[in-house]
């Protein structure tokens, strides 16, 4: 995605040193001690949404975010709203993200996004700030989807994505409910959560490109649609010794060429295109047997709707390709689409211009997973602040970030949401008012 | 392979029908009766080998070959010895295969190399023939290999392939071993099984060839060779979402065009080369993670050594272009190579002169499987004796085949067995004598 016009930043009025800052080292220990709960010996996290630790981790955050003044409304999926009172009765300013976990995941992932609000909150304390405002931080329930689905459920929720009745009934492996964990942990409210007036999701790139140009901050302009598919390949399954080639009806080697072609397919639309085989299962999947059955996920994922519907008119015509040269059949079923989501204008320009005041470099970038800020903007200015992770590795126990760039995160929020408030430091008074 | 030079067939000097002939509706119901044990709702048979069904196999099928005039021998793997008496105190002429199914196995694989040599013996009863040398119907212990590895396990310690020592202490998946599952049907014996002077294979041909070609028989002049390799790729787990196509280490892609490749493998050496992938399993193997690693299986074979050496060759350059394109690194491990099995010429020269003489429709033709005897190849002279499947479907509960073409494939047996023994009918005493 290219860069889009934007006001221009306003000229630095104040020195930067004189600007209210986060402070990094208790962010920090925030951190590290969230990361304490459902810790892995590899040094990650295994806290999956709804259990006994994600609850604990909840009671954790909620008492951290009380201490700092704000007052704790839960929702009947579980989502968390700790609010700190402004100075005017209006909807908040959101900063959230998510405290559950990948069955193998990092410290940092959804976590960042909660602490740099906490952070936040303290910060306004240190500095006796009171924003027009109230500035509420959000913990939305089961982002991964690693127990229940769908991913993003309590955000999903919120902006009525998905219906709370559909949510509450849907079922882990183990058969437990939704409505049964969220009991279970005592991690269920009765609030019905207010709207916001805006809200900002700070969070790790979960990908290598800040890291790799050296820039600090991602000024997150959108995210990437999505569209994905099932495919079912039905070939016969034969003995591979005494089956020649030429009479073989091979699900597998179909299934590789759908693969080479799916690559193909992001290589054909470089605008932000992506497009990923990442489950594939062989039946009957014995050695010397030519498979007669392959299932396998596609997932596209595009900036622009347009490059999106082409991707899957060209995956279309690939499987037609394949069923003709390799006398197998191909069903395809679509089993999720979001539109790209492009981000509040007024929200990324407050990020880029807080970002460029405090002097981090910066590119603006666009999000390539889901994440609970996508739901928030179909119902409120929305927008994401990305830092830098290791190698661009998440999902992994050995996610890790740097504490420098994790603090610059939650300096740009900070600066942003004082912009968006109205109220900002000298340097931010001459924003554009995101109001009009 | 092409067809080798052989001895020319003999004039036919008496009628064709005059020549004995086995009951084919006798082999049909014996074919049917065994299939009834461990039969499966498909019309199929699983009966995995030195289960409580193989051992209700085993006492029926002995009981049948004991009334039939057979002796019984039994040794320390459970191979069986079914012997009838010839004129001469000389080394028997074998005819075998084995009664162990896949877990969703057929009717014939096997049970009709065992019961066509039964139904040999009972003709020979018929027809009050006495050979001149004794007549062995072996039963071979775990030919398939779905309970215990290594297949072939009989036949290979017979062969002194394998040894019992090492066989006995093979477990299953529940842990049980050999010996103890020897021990629980009573199937293992003390005898030191004798030497045969030649042994005869008739099967299923498990592939489409012959039935495609409208054959009733395939002279089988040798077996592929087989080299079996696993494959491991080492890529990078990475989110599918905000990893960049070019930053990606995908194994799954690697794995993809190494499938394509080994297909190619196949392609580039017609001369009765096969060339399979069919085993697959990736890692985390989600939806929208880029796959880190991937496990496959190849499996390699020709008819010629030669063939196979440049195929695992140019596997090797195939897996270093795909290591230097996808930034991977892939491991390969050889894990069987069994040379290229040439049958003995004497044998299938019989084989080809008794079909000719009944009239059935042939074709030479290279068994891509392993069989009992490639290993008995090593040890005495052996032949094969194919006929059609249904739509070359084995190793599967609609394997299937016609009852003509099984007749057919016991007659040729009857005939090339007499001819070997010395004793042809009529139009077969011109037959040059094996032992010259």
């Amino acid at each position: 995605m290219s860069t889009t016009a934007r006001p221009a930043v306003q000229p630095v009025l104040g020195s930067p040193d004189a600007l209210p800052r986060v402070d990094g080292d208790r962010l920090w220990r925030a951190l590290m001690t969230l990361a304490q709960i459902g810790a892995t010996p590899k040094g990650g996290v295994c806290r999956l949404a709804l259990t006994a630790l994600d609850g604990e981790a909840r009671r954790l955050v909620m008492g951290w975010l009380r201490e700092a003044g704000a007052t704790i409304e839960i929702d009947a999926i579980g989502n968390i709203f700790a609010t700190r009172a402004g100075r005017r009765d209006v909807p908040a300013i959101g900063i959230g993200s998510h405290i559950d976990t990948q069955p193998t995941g990092g410290r940092f992932d959804g976590n960042y996004g909660v602490l740099a609000g906490l952070e936040l909150l303290r910060t306004l304390d240190t500095h006796q700030i009171t924003t027009e405002h109230p500035i509420t931080v959000a913990i939305w329930t089961n982002e991964e989807g690693s127990r229940f689905t769908p991913v993003m459920m309590g955000s999903g929720v919120y902006a009525g994505e998905f219906t709370l009745e559909h949510c509450l009934v849907q079922e882990d492996l183990e058969g437990i409910r939704v409505a049964d964990a969220l009991e279970d942990i005592d991690a269920a409210g009765t609030a019905v959560l207010p709207q916001l007036s805006a809200y900002f999701e700070p969070h790790i790139e979960q990908g290598p490109i800040l890291e790799r140009e050296g820039r600090t901050i991602g000024i997150v302009t959108g995210a990437l649609g999505q569209r994905w598919f099932d495919a079912r390949i039905i070939g016969q399954d034969a003995h591979a010794g005494p089956t020649p080639i030429e009479a073989r009806r091979d699900a597998l080697l179909a299934a590789a060429r759908l693969v080479v072609q799916v690559r193909e397919l992001a290589l054909r639309f470089p605008d932000e295109a992506r497009a990923t085989v990442g489950q594939l299962l062989v039946s009957p999947n014995s050695r010397n047997v030519v498979p007669g059955q392959v299932r396998l996920s596609i997932d596209l994922r595009s900036a622009t709707s347009q490059t999106l519907d082409a991707m899957v008119a060209a995956l279309h015509r690939a499987t037609s390709d394949i069923e003709a040269t390799d006398g197998v059949s191909i069903c395809l079923d679509e089993v999720v689409s979001f539109p790209p989501c492009r981000f509040d204008d007024a929200l990324v320009a407050s990020i880029a211009q807080a970002t460029a005041q405090l002097g981090y470099p910066s590119r603006d970038i666009v999000s390539g997973a889901g994440h609970d800020a996508v739901h928030l903007a179909s119902v409120c200015p929305s927008a994401m602040i990305f830092v830098p992770c290791e190698n661009g590795i998440s999902h992994n126990e050995i996610e890790n970030a740097q504490p420098a760039d994790l603090e610059a995160g939650a300096n740009v929020l900070l600066h942003a949401v004082l912009a968006i408030d109205g109220r900002p430091s000298a340097a931010l008074e001459h924003l554009p008012d995101p109001a009009q």
